[in-house]
């Protein structure tokens, strides 16, 4: 069974409001936002990983989803399966405390199984955060007309799985986007008053931007041209549209991608400036559904692959 | 590394009072109770379990965490790993929908990921309550002159998983309490207010009697020969010594070992008769520490094996 379709037959028994039908980063149950993501070997982190970024990773991912809900982090639970491997149980203890110092979250508690030898390491993470006082941002509130915006640059973490796996000459940039990502928590808190829409992107641009649109009826048009790229991934990669497409169907960015009310853009810049958060201008929000995509005023055909399913 | 020191070091980073040191049943965060606990194929359940039942088992040894806290479920988020079999898959949401719907609780999240092939099926879930207006009792409030108690009978989960592996003739009782356990939530929620320490017995009564004096900084006495056993059991194991070791170190009852005062005894004992469940006074407690067994007034030395440690 596809995980789609093992998500459709959870659906028929999230029939709670909570759930929000098992479409958004995240439950919202009253002022709380509560997530569960999971990482597995070998499918969401290289089997040579280092231990620390792991751990980074996992709380990272779960963080981002808080971020996305404009939610202040109260704490994590951590599932996780013992290795057989001290030195790395070990390390990524450490990694976990300099994480949760990092973001300032507590350790709530959670469990550890031992599993067979050779089994991939599996662990889960549960965060539980505060809604905003004025509610947690669905990924199903675009409207026609709304701008669609998406903070920092998009595209370092996948050009540094490339690096990692020896495809690409290392830079320390793109490596950190991908070993060590960083949730928006600060940005998402301030901006949630301001959207009608926010989700993060993890599974790249446009397979969440197309996420996005379904769950809301709406079409997204998206100018390729305006996604943002690092002076890193520059660097190695020429700005032509084959780039820009790559990008936008890498995962691991965790930046925010929301849509506004064109008469929010002030508040927005200045949010995000005064956090020291670049946000740029994507494109708008149609009446229609699915993702457009133009660069250069030219439409382009979409890409076989969006993003990753997993 | 041992579960025991791989726990030793996340509590050096779960400072926060809210993780109860690592040492309670679950987190107790302002009137929130958080728990998540795993279940890995070949450890906690066997291979040939029905998925129905892992599903149940699952969502009950959660809710028990909550139970054992007198906190009221709000919400399950679940983590879950594809196994590859499309049967199984859907059998587990089936049971997943048939506990929830029997507990009232709903499915808020989660997180489904695809593992290679032949892993054991390992999953997760996060449990969220609401805690009594008299505060979650913890595993270390004992005091020395406490009653302890238990709520119905110890042992039939043991003998149940014995009768699964074809040890012993099964029966219908023994094999539903290893099966399907059920949660004693609306006793733990009735209770709270009188007890002094609560926590479920999910590995072995002995085990997890010591661990309550443990967190206590007191001395558990227990009476093996008031060890409450069903006529399932009785049925087939002699009354004698050695089955009520067996039966207190076996694991899975999903029980309440709580103490209290002895002048709440006559309103525990209401509380229970009101809500169908029956309770034993087990023994005292005292200064002192760890446990001390008698049988019927001989002191009896501690088995070499208390209970499950995984």
């Amino acid at each position: 069974m596809s995980e789609a379709d093992f998500i459709a037959r959870l659906r028929a028994i999230a029939t709670d409001p909570a759930a929000r039908g098992l479409a958004d980063d995240a439950a919202v149950l009253g002022d709380l936002v509560l997530t569960h993501d999971m990482i597995v070997e070998g499918v969401h982190f290289l089997p040579d990983e280092r231990p620390q970024d792991v751990a980074w990773k996992l709380v990272a991912v779960n963080l981002s989803d808080l971020a996305a809900k404009g939610a202040a982090p109260l704490g994590v639970l951590v599932g996780y399966s013992l290795t057989g491997d001290e030195f790395w149980d070990a390390a990524f203890v450490r990694g976990l405390g300099e994480v949760l110092r990092r973001y300032d979250v507590p350790l709530l508690g959670g469990d550890t199984v031992g599993i067979p030898g050779g089994a991939p390491r599996t662990f889960g993470l549960t965060a539980i955060g505060k809604a905003p006082a004025t509610g947690a941002p669905a990924r199903s509130g675009v409207r026609p007309g709304d701008q669609i915006w998406i903070t920092g640059t998009i595209g370092n973490a996948g050009l540094g799985l490339a690096m990692r796996l020896g495809q690409v000459d290392p830079n320390e940039t793109c490596l950190a986007a991908y070993g060590r990502p960083e949730p928006q928590l600060a940005f998402g808190q301030a901006v949630a008053p301001h959207v009608h829409a926010m989700m993060d992107v993890s599974d790249g641009l446009l397979i969440d931007a197309q996420r996005m649109a379904g769950a809301s009826g709406c079409e997204l048009g998206i100018m390729l041209e305006s996604v943002p790229l690092s002076a890193a991934l520059l660097a190695v990669r020429p700005d032509i549209l084959d780039t820009r497409l790559a990008a936008a169907s890498a995962g691991d960015d965790y930046q925010l991608l929301f849509t506004a009310d064109p008469s929010a853009a002030a508040t927005i810049r200045e949010t995000a400036a005064g956090l020291n958060v670049t946000v740029t201008l994507l494109g708008h929000a149609g009446v229609g559904e699915g993702i457009t995509l133009t660069h250069r005023a030219q439409r382009i055909a979409l890409p076989d692959r969006l993003g990753f399913m997993h």
